[in-house]
Protein backbone atom coordinates (compact mmCIF):
# COMPACT_ATOMS: atom_id res chain seq x y z
CA UNK A 1 0.00 0.00 0.00
CA UNK A 2 1.18 3.29 -0.93
CA UNK A 3 2.00 5.50 2.19
CA UNK A 4 0.02 9.01 1.73
CA UNK A 5 1.40 11.75 0.87
CA UNK A 6 2.37 15.03 2.33
CA UNK A 7 2.82 17.73 0.31
CA UNK A 8 7.02 19.03 0.41
CA UNK A 9 7.44 16.01 2.59
CA UNK A 10 8.82 12.81 0.29
CA UNK A 11 7.44 9.53 0.56
CA UNK A 12 9.61 6.75 2.59
CA UNK A 13 11.30 4.57 -0.39
CA UNK A 14 10.09 1.17 0.01
CA UNK A 15 13.07 -0.04 1.20
CA UNK A 16 15.28 2.67 3.52
CA UNK A 17 18.75 3.08 2.27
CA UNK A 18 21.22 0.89 3.44
CA UNK A 19 18.70 -1.82 4.59
CA UNK A 20 20.04 -4.60 2.49
CA UNK A 21 23.78 -3.30 4.62
CA UNK A 22 22.45 -4.25 7.82
CA UNK A 23 22.07 -8.09 6.78
CA UNK A 24 25.57 -8.18 6.32
CA UNK A 25 27.62 -8.84 9.32
CA UNK A 26 30.60 -7.28 9.81
CA UNK A 27 33.24 -7.96 12.29
CA UNK A 28 34.22 -6.35 15.13
CA UNK A 29 36.86 -4.28 12.96
CA UNK A 30 33.95 -3.40 10.76
CA UNK A 31 34.94 -5.79 7.94
CA UNK A 32 33.96 -8.77 6.25
CA UNK A 33 35.93 -10.92 3.99
CA UNK A 34 35.01 -10.24 0.43
CA UNK A 35 36.22 -12.90 -2.66
CA UNK A 36 35.67 -11.91 -6.14
CA UNK A 37 34.92 -14.80 -8.75
CA UNK A 38 35.53 -14.02 -12.38
CA UNK A 39 31.90 -14.95 -14.55
CA UNK A 40 33.50 -15.87 -17.74
CA UNK A 41 36.13 -18.48 -16.19
CA UNK A 42 34.55 -18.81 -12.78
CA UNK A 43 37.83 -18.40 -11.04
CA UNK A 44 38.89 -17.13 -7.81
CA UNK A 45 40.44 -14.06 -8.18
CA UNK A 46 41.50 -13.03 -4.94
CA UNK A 47 40.05 -12.31 -1.49
CA UNK A 48 39.89 -8.93 0.22
CA UNK A 49 38.44 -6.70 3.10
CA UNK A 50 35.31 -4.97 2.59
CA UNK A 51 34.06 -2.33 5.24
CA UNK A 52 30.04 -0.96 4.91
CA UNK A 53 31.23 1.52 2.89
CA UNK A 54 33.07 -0.43 0.61
CA UNK A 55 30.06 -2.43 0.08
CA UNK A 56 27.78 0.31 -0.72
CA UNK A 57 29.96 1.83 -3.42
CA UNK A 58 30.72 -1.77 -4.56
CA UNK A 59 26.99 -1.71 -5.30
CA UNK A 60 26.00 1.83 -6.19
CA UNK A 61 28.97 1.96 -8.90
CA UNK A 62 29.16 -1.86 -10.35
CA UNK A 63 32.31 -1.14 -9.48
CA UNK A 64 34.54 -3.10 -6.56
CA UNK A 65 35.46 -1.34 -4.00
CA UNK A 66 37.59 -3.15 -0.73
CA UNK A 67 38.85 -2.01 2.14
CA UNK A 68 42.72 -2.00 2.57
CA UNK A 69 43.91 -3.01 6.17
CA UNK A 70 47.92 -2.41 5.04
CA UNK A 71 46.55 1.57 3.68
CA UNK A 72 43.68 1.68 6.23
CA UNK A 73 41.55 3.62 3.12
CA UNK A 74 39.39 2.52 0.69
CA UNK A 75 40.70 0.63 -2.10
CA UNK A 76 39.14 1.28 -5.64
CA UNK A 77 40.22 -2.05 -7.33
CA UNK A 78 42.34 -1.06 -10.43
CA UNK A 79 42.89 2.28 -9.07
CA UNK A 80 46.59 2.14 -10.40
CA UNK A 81 46.59 -0.30 -12.99
CA UNK A 82 43.34 0.56 -14.29
CA UNK A 83 42.58 -3.06 -14.09
CA UNK A 84 39.01 -2.38 -12.35
CA UNK A 85 36.57 -5.25 -11.59
CA UNK A 86 33.32 -4.50 -12.94
CA UNK A 87 30.51 -6.19 -10.36
CA UNK A 88 27.86 -8.25 -12.00
CA UNK A 89 26.49 -10.11 -9.16
CA UNK A 90 26.73 -9.87 -5.19
CA UNK A 91 25.67 -12.76 -2.89
CA UNK A 92 26.45 -13.27 0.44
CA UNK A 93 26.44 -16.40 2.64
CA UNK A 94 24.25 -18.39 5.00
CA UNK A 95 25.30 -16.26 7.82
CA UNK A 96 26.04 -13.18 6.19
CA UNK A 97 29.79 -12.31 7.00
CA UNK A 98 31.16 -13.37 4.01
CA UNK A 99 30.38 -11.56 0.34
CA UNK A 100 30.82 -12.58 -3.21
CA UNK A 101 31.31 -11.08 -6.18
CA UNK A 102 31.02 -11.99 -10.07
CA UNK A 103 33.22 -9.85 -11.87
CA UNK A 104 34.55 -9.15 -14.97
CA UNK A 105 38.26 -8.30 -14.90
CA UNK A 106 39.31 -5.83 -17.07
CA UNK A 107 42.91 -6.26 -18.38
CA UNK A 108 42.28 -10.25 -17.58
CA UNK A 109 45.05 -9.61 -14.48
CA UNK A 110 43.69 -9.27 -10.76
CA UNK A 111 46.34 -10.66 -8.86
CA UNK A 112 49.53 -7.74 -7.77
CA UNK A 113 51.97 -9.78 -9.15
CA UNK A 114 50.54 -9.17 -12.38
CA UNK A 115 48.83 -12.91 -12.73
CA UNK A 116 45.29 -13.19 -13.69
CA UNK A 117 44.22 -14.87 -10.14
CA UNK A 118 46.11 -14.53 -6.77
CA UNK A 119 45.25 -18.38 -5.74
CA UNK A 120 48.61 -19.54 -8.83
CA UNK A 121 49.94 -21.82 -5.57
CA UNK A 122 48.77 -25.19 -6.46
CA UNK A 123 50.44 -27.95 -3.73
CA UNK A 124 51.62 -30.82 -5.56
CA UNK A 125 53.30 -33.57 -3.80
CA UNK A 126 53.92 -31.81 -0.21
CA UNK A 127 55.08 -28.59 -2.40
CA UNK A 128 53.56 -25.46 -3.53
CA UNK A 129 53.45 -25.05 -7.23
CA UNK A 130 52.91 -22.22 -8.95
CA UNK A 131 50.48 -22.73 -11.84
CA UNK A 132 49.94 -19.18 -13.32
CA UNK A 133 52.16 -17.59 -15.91
CA UNK A 134 53.03 -13.33 -15.27
CA UNK A 135 50.79 -11.45 -17.66
CA UNK A 136 51.83 -8.31 -16.62
CA UNK A 137 54.57 -6.07 -15.22
CA UNK A 138 54.27 -5.31 -12.11
CA UNK A 139 56.12 -2.35 -12.69
CA UNK A 140 54.15 -1.40 -15.16
CA UNK A 141 50.87 -1.96 -13.68
CA UNK A 142 51.74 0.17 -10.42
CA UNK A 143 55.11 2.35 -11.62
CA UNK A 144 55.47 5.81 -12.93
CA UNK A 145 53.62 4.95 -16.01
CA UNK A 146 50.36 5.60 -15.01
CA UNK B 1 72.67 -34.07 -4.02
CA UNK B 2 71.38 -37.18 -2.05
CA UNK B 3 72.57 -36.90 1.26
CA UNK B 4 75.17 -39.29 2.65
CA UNK B 5 73.27 -41.85 4.40
CA UNK B 6 74.65 -43.24 7.61
CA UNK B 7 73.55 -46.28 9.09
CA UNK B 8 70.84 -46.79 11.51
CA UNK B 9 69.84 -42.92 10.90
CA UNK B 10 66.86 -42.37 8.24
CA UNK B 11 67.65 -40.05 5.36
CA UNK B 12 65.94 -36.46 5.76
CA UNK B 13 63.05 -36.38 3.21
CA UNK B 14 63.47 -34.24 0.54
CA UNK B 15 60.74 -31.82 2.08
CA UNK B 16 60.80 -31.62 5.77
CA UNK B 17 57.13 -33.21 7.21
CA UNK B 18 54.96 -29.62 7.53
CA UNK B 19 57.58 -27.48 5.11
CA UNK B 20 54.56 -26.43 2.49
CA UNK B 21 52.22 -26.08 6.12
CA UNK B 22 55.05 -22.97 6.84
CA UNK B 23 54.30 -20.98 3.84
CA UNK B 24 50.66 -20.57 4.70
CA UNK B 25 50.44 -17.13 6.88
CA UNK B 26 48.08 -18.04 9.94
CA UNK B 27 46.78 -15.00 11.36
CA UNK B 28 46.69 -13.83 15.27
CA UNK B 29 44.20 -16.68 15.94
CA UNK B 30 46.19 -19.18 13.91
CA UNK B 31 43.57 -19.42 11.56
CA UNK B 32 43.17 -19.11 7.59
CA UNK B 33 39.74 -18.06 5.35
CA UNK B 34 38.89 -21.63 3.27
CA UNK B 35 37.41 -21.44 0.37
CA UNK B 36 35.25 -24.81 -0.79
CA UNK B 37 35.01 -24.32 -4.66
CA UNK B 38 33.04 -27.68 -6.01
CA UNK B 39 34.92 -28.54 -9.20
CA UNK B 40 32.05 -29.75 -10.99
CA UNK B 41 29.74 -26.51 -10.99
CA UNK B 42 32.83 -24.43 -10.05
CA UNK B 43 30.33 -22.98 -7.53
CA UNK B 44 31.79 -21.59 -4.20
CA UNK B 45 30.14 -23.77 -1.49
CA UNK B 46 31.52 -22.35 1.70
CA UNK B 47 33.36 -19.92 3.30
CA UNK B 48 35.35 -21.42 6.79
CA UNK B 49 38.08 -21.32 8.72
CA UNK B 50 41.68 -23.72 9.14
CA UNK B 51 43.80 -23.67 11.71
CA UNK B 52 47.32 -26.00 10.96
CA UNK B 53 45.99 -29.22 11.87
CA UNK B 54 43.02 -29.09 9.90
CA UNK B 55 44.77 -28.15 7.03
CA UNK B 56 47.40 -30.63 7.74
CA UNK B 57 44.90 -33.45 8.01
CA UNK B 58 42.84 -32.06 4.95
CA UNK B 59 45.98 -32.82 2.56
CA UNK B 60 46.74 -36.28 4.28
CA UNK B 61 43.29 -37.28 4.36
CA UNK B 62 41.57 -35.80 1.12
CA UNK B 63 38.38 -34.51 2.87
CA UNK B 64 38.09 -31.45 4.08
CA UNK B 65 38.42 -29.93 7.78
CA UNK B 66 38.07 -26.90 9.21
CA UNK B 67 38.09 -24.92 12.91
CA UNK B 68 34.96 -25.11 13.96
CA UNK B 69 35.45 -20.87 15.71
CA UNK B 70 31.61 -21.63 17.60
CA UNK B 71 32.11 -25.05 18.90
CA UNK B 72 36.33 -24.74 19.29
CA UNK B 73 37.08 -27.92 17.52
CA UNK B 74 38.31 -29.67 14.41
CA UNK B 75 35.01 -30.21 12.01
CA UNK B 76 35.45 -32.76 9.85
CA UNK B 77 33.04 -31.52 7.42
CA UNK B 78 30.16 -34.00 7.16
CA UNK B 79 30.88 -35.74 10.45
CA UNK B 80 26.85 -35.36 11.18
CA UNK B 81 25.42 -35.16 7.87
CA UNK B 82 27.28 -37.36 5.85
CA UNK B 83 28.07 -34.64 3.20
CA UNK B 84 31.59 -34.74 3.08
CA UNK B 85 33.89 -32.98 0.74
CA UNK B 86 36.61 -35.12 -0.91
CA UNK B 87 39.27 -32.50 -1.88
CA UNK B 88 40.78 -32.44 -5.35
CA UNK B 89 43.07 -29.47 -5.53
CA UNK B 90 44.12 -27.13 -2.66
CA UNK B 91 45.45 -24.07 -3.42
CA UNK B 92 46.93 -20.81 -1.76
CA UNK B 93 47.38 -17.25 -2.64
CA UNK B 94 49.78 -14.69 -3.35
CA UNK B 95 50.10 -13.97 0.25
CA UNK B 96 49.41 -16.92 1.48
CA UNK B 97 46.32 -16.02 4.07
CA UNK B 98 43.36 -17.47 2.43
CA UNK B 99 43.05 -21.58 0.96
CA UNK B 100 41.29 -22.72 -1.60
CA UNK B 101 40.09 -26.37 -1.66
CA UNK B 102 38.19 -27.79 -4.99
CA UNK B 103 36.30 -30.13 -3.45
CA UNK B 104 33.47 -32.73 -5.32
CA UNK B 105 30.60 -32.52 -2.33
CA UNK B 106 29.30 -35.63 -1.52
CA UNK B 107 25.18 -35.23 -1.05
CA UNK B 108 24.86 -32.09 -3.10
CA UNK B 109 24.79 -30.30 -0.34
CA UNK B 110 27.02 -28.31 1.54
CA UNK B 111 24.98 -25.48 3.53
CA UNK B 112 23.52 -26.53 6.91
CA UNK B 113 20.31 -24.88 5.76
CA UNK B 114 20.24 -27.99 3.43
CA UNK B 115 21.10 -25.75 0.11
CA UNK B 116 24.07 -26.81 -2.34
CA UNK B 117 25.72 -23.67 -1.41
CA UNK B 118 25.86 -21.33 1.70
CA UNK B 119 25.69 -18.38 -1.23
CA UNK B 120 22.41 -18.22 -1.75
CA UNK B 121 21.56 -14.68 -0.73
CA UNK B 122 21.75 -12.48 -3.71
CA UNK B 123 21.35 -8.66 -3.96
CA UNK B 124 18.87 -7.23 -6.79
CA UNK B 125 17.81 -4.43 -6.52
CA UNK B 126 18.43 -3.28 -2.64
CA UNK B 127 16.98 -6.49 -1.55
CA UNK B 128 18.51 -9.93 -0.44
CA UNK B 129 17.02 -12.60 -2.98
CA UNK B 130 17.17 -16.62 -2.44
CA UNK B 131 18.51 -17.95 -5.20
CA UNK B 132 18.68 -21.87 -3.93
CA UNK B 133 16.01 -24.36 -2.93
CA UNK B 134 16.28 -26.56 0.26
CA UNK B 135 17.25 -29.85 -0.97
CA UNK B 136 17.39 -31.15 2.19
CA UNK B 137 15.78 -31.30 5.76
CA UNK B 138 18.25 -29.56 7.93
CA UNK B 139 16.61 -31.98 10.81
CA UNK B 140 17.30 -35.14 8.76
CA UNK B 141 21.16 -33.78 8.03
CA UNK B 142 21.73 -33.23 11.62
CA UNK B 143 18.88 -34.50 13.63
CA UNK B 144 18.27 -37.95 15.13
CA UNK B 145 18.32 -40.12 12.13
CA UNK B 146 22.16 -40.11 11.96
Amino acid sequence: MAAPVVPGVPAAPAIAAGDWLDAVRFDERGLVTAIAQEVLTQRILMVAWMDRQALEETARTGQAVYWSRSRRRLWRKGEESGNVQKVREIRTDCDGDVVLLKVEQVGGVACHTGRHSCFFNLLQDGRWVVTDPVLADPATLYGEQR
